[in-house]
């Protein structure tokens, strides 16, 4: 065999970044349940024609075939997921009698998308998404409670300072009706294009889709504002537009914002721009930038749908959210914002006189395991120096010397980034709480 | 939408059965990591002449296609791993220049296989696979270590006991060749539908395939041997049969077995039927049952492999072994032997008077989750009674009443279970350990 090399799109971390994923998820995790989330996985598969459903996504799909399914057979033809929130749609749709609405999951699972590959974005990547949905009707509270979530999760992470971008689309369409436009959903597709194409090509684009020119700059005018709290409001009445739909949008939008300004202040900001492609979002949109990092785009956004879930006269409601998790990593990674302390669990190393006393150190690993203690027993005999290279090169910060049949006195450990080596019993001892295991940083 | 019906092959789990499998991967994880394996995962895809390169398993695989892909475009062939070795195997060649070895690392993931589907097996399921590979040589003391972990990982859990039966390849291979039989690969292939076929079955093959009534006989004798401890090794040693590889794999058995019965008295058994199909074992061999459910065949096998992962000169040798989660979970849930005392992580669920007060009730919902309290707001101010009711559904076990505006006396909290109702200030109170989150039972 040759030696492989990697897939362009499918990323996989070495293994101190994978401990800097996995703290990020254990965290990511802790908030979610603190909120009373629950953990769901879905299946990595669906029905093809369910996958399709979107027309706009389908040339992403990946679709599946074993490998000697005969010419004959007729299999329901599948898809790997390319998001986590149809396939929780219809996991809702389908469990809905065993579930208790309104219902909180979060999910974090790979997703694939046959994308072309490049810089942050990725053919196969991790999200973790957090979703709340009820039966017929779904309180407006739930789009303010949502950035809470993902204020505090992103916060008890050591990476820098995000801000979430709040809109509501009942806000943009019924600015665009009482404006007398007629298409708002193609309006808001055009707006979502503001920071590709730029103001003049957006006011073109309106008046190509037969808007007029005062049309074009009022919509200009809407996507300008942006506010923390709920001053945007009198900016957008500064309009002059009226639309019952718009002042619903208004109100819903300025207790999200206010909600969040108690919460964390400077957290969440109503910006009026973002659109978000996604034709299921009916309420409150978000995106999430990094501060510092805003060419990077959104980390992290979902909005409220009421039209996804839904088989015959039931329907389920929801609002969501969705962080990048692999995208967002790829780029701390990158510009060094994120790193670990070490990267194995492994806080001691047992060292071995002789093959004859494995059986010694082994039991004084498994005491140091019985209260909590990674450890590792070294794997061959060697010199001492030797054996206190392998604890280095791995970053292991004790070594362990068990009192030797040949020599005085009992069991000592050693700190070797101190160099200080103090007698310790393996029943007793224990080691500083931020040597337990590794630490994001 | 029409209501959409399960995908069989694809099992996904309720709520609480995924608060139980989160918390067995938790205790697994826990386990690995005090043992020093560090996290790892790699991408679901392979190449296929990667997936292909034993051919036995090649009618199982998934390829992957971009549903999009144009009749030109000549991408690399890709399928989804159907295991955990091989991709790790590939992993450790891939970035064998930025490991350190011995490398010990965990992986907790999907995989998938075309199989026909039935009771207990699954197209897509999760395994839990431990490995330590090396450079060049791996020391046989690894070989006793892997039953140790399995062991504490699997003892961690509330489920019936288990049994590791272990094996040698070169014990049987060494056994065969001593008596002269040519082709010990073939005789160990079918040495391993024993249990399936029966001993005269047996017999019958290996006479079939060139071997005497005498050498199949001698066969049997061997695969009949089990016992807990080395004298594993006299019953051998009366069959009369001389080879070096022989003794070379009844010290090694007999070093696995001895290590494990001071680890854990019971728990590993030496089994000399135990062959495991897979050709790349070339020493121990792993298979695990859970006493009082033996017909449901191993949830956790593995062995030594040295030929899986090699380019050029170098080679890594390995010992491994993989725990069937989704199996044995299924197993477990289905005869009732693993449930969860509640199927949300909340453990507080705040009353709201009014919607008003709901900016109240959110307060002291942070104040409660600052303390690591899974806390919930209760989604409308309905009648008391409903809000009590929406707790009890969900198993949440402790309901807040805010001090009302309107009402004398301060916060009070009240355990639904008991009906017991204190007062309690949200700075201060905390639940007892067990009513934390949600406990496997």
């Amino acid at each position: 065999m040759t030696r492989p090399t990697p897939l362009s799109g499918f990323p996989e971390w070495l293994p101190g970044q994978r401990v800097a994923e996995q703290q990020v998820l254990d965290r990511l995790r802790r908030t979610f349940e603190l909120y009373g989330f629950a953990s769901l996985e879905t299946r990595a598969v669906e029905p093809l024609d369910q996958l399709l459903r979107k027309g706009e996504t389908s040339k992403e799909v990946y679709t599946l075939r074993r490998l000697q399914a005969g010419e004959g057979e007729d299999e329901l033809a599948l898809g790997l997921h390319f998001d986590l929130t149809v396939p929780f749609a219809r996991y809702v749709l389908e469990n809905a009698g065993k579930l208790q609405f309104p219902f909180r999951r979060y999910q974090i699972q790979k997703v694939w998308r046959g994308e072309k590959p490049q810089a942050g974005r990725y053919r196969e990547f991790l999200q973790a998404d957090i979703d709340i949905v009820d039966r017929d009707t779904l309180p407006p509270h739930y789009e303010a409670e949502i950035p809470l979530v993902i204020g505090d999760a992103l916060r008890s992470l050591p990476i820098p300072p995000v801000k979430i971008m709040v809109n509501n689309r009942k806000l943009c369409e019924g600015f665009y009706r009482g404006l007398g436009l007629e298409d708002p959903e193609e309006i808001l597709r055009i707006v979502d294009k503001l920071d590709k194409i730029g103001p003049n090509a957006v006011a073109q684009m309106i008046v190509s889709a037969g808007g007029t020119e005062a049309q074009a700059k009022a919509c200009l005018a809407l996507a300008e504002i942006r506010a923390g709290d709920a001053s945007f409001a009198d900016a957008v009445r500064a309009l002059g537009v009226e639309h019952p739909l718009l002042d619903e949008g208004v109100a819903e939008l300025a207790a999200v914002v206010e909600t969040a300004r108690e919460h964390s202040p400077g957290l969440v900001e109503a910006t009026l721009k973002i659109a978000r492609g996604l034709d299921y979002y009916t309420g409150t949109v978000y995106e999430t930038e990094l501060v510092g990092f805003e060419q990077y785009g959104s980390v992290c956004s979902g909005g409220r749908y009421d039209n996804l879930a839904s088989a015959g006269k039931d329907v389920f409601p929801g609002v969501g959210i969705s962080i990048g998790v692999s995208r967002l990593l790829g780029l701390l990674f990158d510009a060094g914002e994120l790193s670990v302390s070490r990267p194995t669990p492994t806080a001691v190393l047992v060292a071995l006189w002789s093959e004859q006393e494995r059986a010694a150190s082994n039991r004084i690993a498994a005491n140091l395991r019985a209260r909590g203690i990674a450890t590792e027993v070294a794997p061959v005999p060697a010199k001492l120096g030797k054996q206190i290279r392998y604890a280095e090169r791995r970053g292991i910060p004790y070594v362990w010397f068990p009192a030797s049949a040949s020599a005085e006195g009992g069991d000592q450990v050693k700190d070797i980034r101190s160099g200080e080596q103090v007698a310790a019993s393996s029943e007793g001892w224990i080691p500083p709480a931020e040597d337990m295991g590794p630490r994001l940083q």
